[in-house]
């Protein structure tokens, strides 16, 4: 068990929509290596924390958010020889998928930390680039087979809400009539709450919540544009 | 880097289909811990390669596999506390499908491996029951929305062969008409090659190759009841 060894990292991929794009979570990092570049948020695995668990309290430590309040999967694990020039380390990377939340506290180790548009991204420490890119056809892909686009609306919404998180992630427009069609059709993906929100002109739009379904079916597939 | 070093591993969930079942292949441990238990084929990453090459290798070592005759991809990390007894191990697990190859031959700190039945499988050492049991969640919802059941078949095969790889894997039984129907309507899932199939009777079966699609549009969704 001396032989081998490697330091054990998580990074996340945090993701969410404000201002009508999807944006990424990033810290400027204040120590080396990569000191002052643009890096994913994470750290290093503590001895009595297993994975899930150390990727909830980095997220904490570096921007003060609870991933909890969205949606936190793992995405994979990344550990290519020479991928980070301290020694090997394997980083575990997370997938999560947030509602618009309070601006983020940069933490102990990071310089600051900001949402960035994901379009505009450039260089990023490590292999970050190639996690994030992994981590956007994942939330790209979840949104055709789960409900999970639910995870970056508030707690209820409207169909049009909705729409625009599809429209936002997969960067295309969708037919509105056809998505309320689909959305209302897939069973068990949003209930009415019985209430409606003010609009500004035309008849209100109904209120719903996210329903109980863990899959969609039949699946919102993207088009073959997007 | 120091501290929080944790032995990295590999471990392979690998699936194929013999005689009408599913099946696994399970190493009899020659070494402690969980000596004489079986386990899933693994083992550690060496420091000059990457995740996937340890995988490909540790497959070789252990059986005389190739992943590559079928289809590999990384399953996820696990890394709980006490995982492991003789220390911290993080490992990264692996799922294969498998077209029926020649049997296994044990490794170096094997003392067999053996082909078994997914569902006579009884307890295994450190977590990898509940790893198998991932390995086989991944593989039923894999082969509704991508060609990857092709993995299970020789190069050629005809529509009731690859039918009855969707009813393995999903253990129930699906119409054979409708199942042609959505099979050939998929697009680019499978080709014609031209040639039939010798059959006891009835008429010749056209044989398939697979296709060029990565995804199924649209998707082979399980039964309600699978």
């Amino acid at each position: 068990m001396t032989l081998n060894m490697a330091a054990v990292t998580v990074d996340l991929v945090l993701l969410t929509i404000r201002g009508g794009t999807l944006q990424v979570l990033l810290i400027r990092r204040g120590i080396p290596p990569f000191e002052g570049q643009w890096a994913l948020p994470g750290g290093f695995v503590l001895p009595d924390e297993d994975l899930d668990g150390a990727a909830v309290r980095e997220l904490r430590e570096e921007t003060g958010l609870d991933p909890r309040a969205g949606h936190l999967e793992q995405l994979g694990a990344y550990g290519a020889v020479g991928r980070d020039p301290r020694g090997r380390v394997v980083t575990i990377a997370y997938l999560a998928l947030l509602p618009d939340l309070p601006a983020p506290v940069a933490g102990s180790d990071a310089a600051g930390a900001a949402w960035q548009p994901v379009e505009s991204v450039g260089a990023l420490a490590f292999d970050h680039e190639r996690i994030l890119g992994d981590g956007l056809e994942r939330a790209r892909a979840k949104l055709e087979y789960t409900p999970l686009a639910t995870a970056f609306c508030p707690p209820v919404f409207t169909v049009a809400e909705l729409r625009g998180v599809y429209e936002t992630v997969w960067q295309t427009r969708l037919d509105p009539r056809n998505f309320h069609r689909k959305v209302t059709g897939a069973e068990g993906f949003v209930e009415p709450t019985g209430q409606t929100a003010i609009r500004d002109r035309g008849r209100p739009a109904q209120l719903f919540r996210r329903g109980p379904a863990k899959l969609l079916h039949p699946p919102l597939l993207r088009p073959a544009s997007a």
